[in-house]
C-alpha cells in the first residue's frame, strides 16, 4: 500500500466518515457550522491583519484558521475557510463584503432580461485560492480528520443575486420565479452547471464530503420548492455525490423535508426546528443526518447546554449515522470554551 | 327575537362564522391579515393625517379604516385595526413606534432581575380606546360580516419585551428561558393572565371571534415550545374559547403544528409552509383552518395570482372549516387590486 492508498484508507475510517456510512462508530462525531469564526480568539488574531475576503482568498491564511479552528476544538471534521459567495463575482456579479453590514451585490440581477449577464465561469483556476487552501489545509490535517468542502445550493446564490444581499422576504426572488419561469430556469441552470464543477475541484484538491447549504429555502412553501428549486439541487447533488458524499443541508422550514430527501445526497443537514427523530422517520433511515442543536443553546449555562445536547443524542437514540452539530452556524459573540464543552460534551454522552 | 337577538343570529349565520364552527358554506370565506395596512390608498389618506399610535387610540380612525377596509376588499370579516404591543405600555414598558424601523421597547427587561418592572395591568380601562373602536366598528359593520378582536401570543409579547424590539435570532429571549425557568414562568403568567381579561374586554364590546398571533414562535424547537410556551397559550387559549372562537395562528415553523394543536382553538391559523393538506392531517379533521398563501404571491401577476390560490383551495379540497387567508400579513408595497382580485379569485373558485 503506498502512503497515498494509506491516507486514503486513513481518512474512510474515521469517525466521521463512517457516520457518513452509516457505519457503527465509537462515539457521535461532531464538527460546528462556521467553526472557525470570530467567536474565536485564534481566528481573531489572524483576521485582524487582514479583511474577510482577503483572508478568504490567502490560501495559507484560509488553511491556518481552519486548521487551528479543527485542533482547539477537537471536532470530528475540518470545513475549509471559504464563503459562499465568491463564485458569483466570476460569473458576473460585483460583491463587496461591507463592514457590519455583510455581503452587498453591486449589481443584482434585478430583472428577468438582466439574467443573461450571468456567465459561465470561463475558466475555474480563477477560484484557485480555494483548491490551494484544500491542498494546505489536507497536507497539515491529521490522518484521522475528514475535510469537508462546501458551496451554496441554488436558490439561495440565485436570491442573494438577485436581492443583492440578504432579505427579509425574498421578494425579487419569488417574483421572478413566479413571472418569469423561462429566466428563473436559466439562472438557476447556470448556477447548478457551474456549481457542480466548482465542487469537484474541491473534491480533487482533497475534500473527503462537500456540504450544499440551502440557507434561505425555508421560505419557500412546499409546492415552490419542488417547481422552482428541487429538480436544480437535485442535479446538483447528482453531479458531485458519485464523486464524494454530500451533505444536503437546508434551513427554516421542515416541512420540506420530505422534498429535500428527493434532492439526494448521503446525509442530511436538518436545523432545530424539527426533532431528530421525526426528521428520520420523513427522511427515512437509509440516509445519514447531522444535527441539529439550536444554536443559542450556546449562550445558556454549561448543565443546560449539556441537557440540550444531551437531548438531541437522545432524539438520534444511537442510530448508525448521525452526525452532532449546530441547526445552523456558531455566532461571534458566543463564548469559545461553550463551543469546547460542547465537543466534550457530545463525546462523551454519545460514547458506545 | 329582539334586535340584539337577531343580530347575534345574523353573525352566527354569517359564512366566516359557519366556517369557523366546521358547518358547510356557498363559498370559501377570505380576509387578509393587516387587510387595513399600507398598501391601501384609503387607510394612508386617514393615516397621513395622524401617527400610526395615535391612528391606534384614536377610536373614530380605527373604527374608520377597519371598515373601509373590509368594504372596498370585500372580506368576509373585518378585524379590530390595533396592534399587537400597546397592551405593554400600562405593563410597565415605554413603546415608541420609530419612522422606518417599526416599535422599540426603550426599557426592555434584560435581565430575569427585571421581570418584576412588569405589572400587571391596575385597570384595563386604560386600553379603552381598543374597546370603543371595536363598539364603533360593530354598529357600523354590516350584520353578516362579523368582527375580529386580536392579542399577540404570551411568547411574542415575551420577545419583544426582552429584545426591545424585532429580532434575528431571539437571543436574550431564549437566553432568558434557558437560564432563568422562574423568572420566564413569571413574565409568561403576567402575560397571559392580562391577556385573557384584555380578549375577553374585546368579546364583550363586539368582538365575534379574536385571533392570537405567536408570530415569531417559529424560532423554537419542537421541544422548546412544548417546554416553554405551550403551556401559557394553552391557559390562554382556555381562558377565552368559551367567550368567543379563537383563531390560533402561528408562523416560521410547521413541525409546531402538533404542539400546537395541543394549545386548543377552533381555528389554526397555518402560513405557506406547509401544504394545506398535510396541515389537516396533522391537525385532525376536527378544527377549522386558516390559511394558507404566500404573501408575496400577491406580487405575481394575476393569472399566476388565480393559479396559487387555486393551489390553496385544491388543498382544502372543499372541506368545511376553510377559511382562506395570506400565510402572514399584507405588505405596504403591494397592490391593492391584486389583494382585490384574489377576494374575487377566492370567492368564485371557492363557490360550491
Amino acid at each position: 500500500m503506498n502512503s497515498e492508498m494509506a491516507e486514503t484508507a486513513s481518512y474512510q475510517n474515521s469517525r466521521f466518515m463512517k457516520a457518513v456510512r452509516r457505519e457503527p462508530v465509537d462515539t457521535t462525531p461532531i464538527w460546528i457550522m462556521r467553526q472557525a469564526g470570530r467567536y474565536l480568539p485564534e481566528y481573531m488574531a489572524v483576521r485582524s491583519k487582514t479583511t474577510f475576503i482577503e483572508l478568504c482568498k490567502t490560501p495559507a491564511l484560509a488553511a491556518e484558521v481552519t486548521l487551528t479552528a479543527q485542533r482547539v476544538l477537537g471536532v470530528d471534521a475540518a470545513i475549509l475557510f471559504a464563503d459562499l459567495l465568491p463564485i458569483l463575482e466570476p460569473m458576473g456579479l460585483n460583491l463587496e463584503y461591507l463592514k457590519g453590514e455583510g455581503p452587498v451585490i453591486h449589481n443584482p440581477i434585478e430583472e428577468a432580461s438582466q439574467v443573461d449577464r450571468l456567465t459561465d465561469i470561463a475558466d475555474m483556476n480563477c477560484l484557485d485560492f480555494v483548491f490551494e487552501a484544500v491542498k494546505l489545509i489536507r497536507a497539515d490535517l491529521p490522518a484521522d480528520i475528514p475535510l469537508l468542502g462546501f458551496a451554496g445550493c441554488p436558490f439561495t446564490l440565485a436570491s442573494y443575486a438577485i436581492e443583492g444581499g440578504s432579505s427579509k422576504n425574498y421578494r425579487r426572488t419569488k417574483q421572478m420565479m413566479y413571472n418569469d419561469p423561462g429566466a428563473w430556469h436559466a439562472l438557476m441552470t447556470r448556477f447548478v452547471d457551474n456549481l457542480v464543477i466548482y465542487l469537484r475541484r474541491q473534491i480533487e484538491a482533497g475534500c473527503q464530503a462537500v456540504q450544499i447549504f440551502d440557507s434561505w429555502a425555508g421560505c419557500l412553501s412546499p409546492e415552490d420548492y419542488q417547481k422552482y428549486v428541487l429538480p436544480y439541487t437535485a442535479k446538483l447533488v447528482a453531479g458531485v455525490q458519485d464523486d464524494a458524499p454530500v451533505i444536503n443541508f437546508l434551513t427554516g422550514n421542515p416541512a420540506l423535508l420530505p422534498l429535500q430527501r428527493q434532492t439526494g445526497g448521503q446525509v442530511f443537514g436538518v436545523d432545530w426546528r424539527i426533532n431528530l427523530k421525526d426528521a428520520w422517520e420523513i427522511l427515512g433511515e437509509d440516509v445519514a443526518i447531522q444535527g441539529n442543536l439550536d444554536p443559542i443553546s450556546l449562550y445558556a449555562d454549561i448543565p443546560v447546554l449539556k441537557e440540550k445536547a444531551k437531548s438531541v443524542l437522545d432524539a438520534a437514540a444511537g442510530r448508525n449515522g448521525h452526525i452532532f452539530n449546530l441547526g445552523h452556524g456558531v455566532m461571534p459573540d458566543m463564548n469559545p470554551d461553550h463551543v469546547k464543552a460542547l465537543v466534550e460534551i457530545v463525546h462523551e454522552l454519545g460514547s458506545r
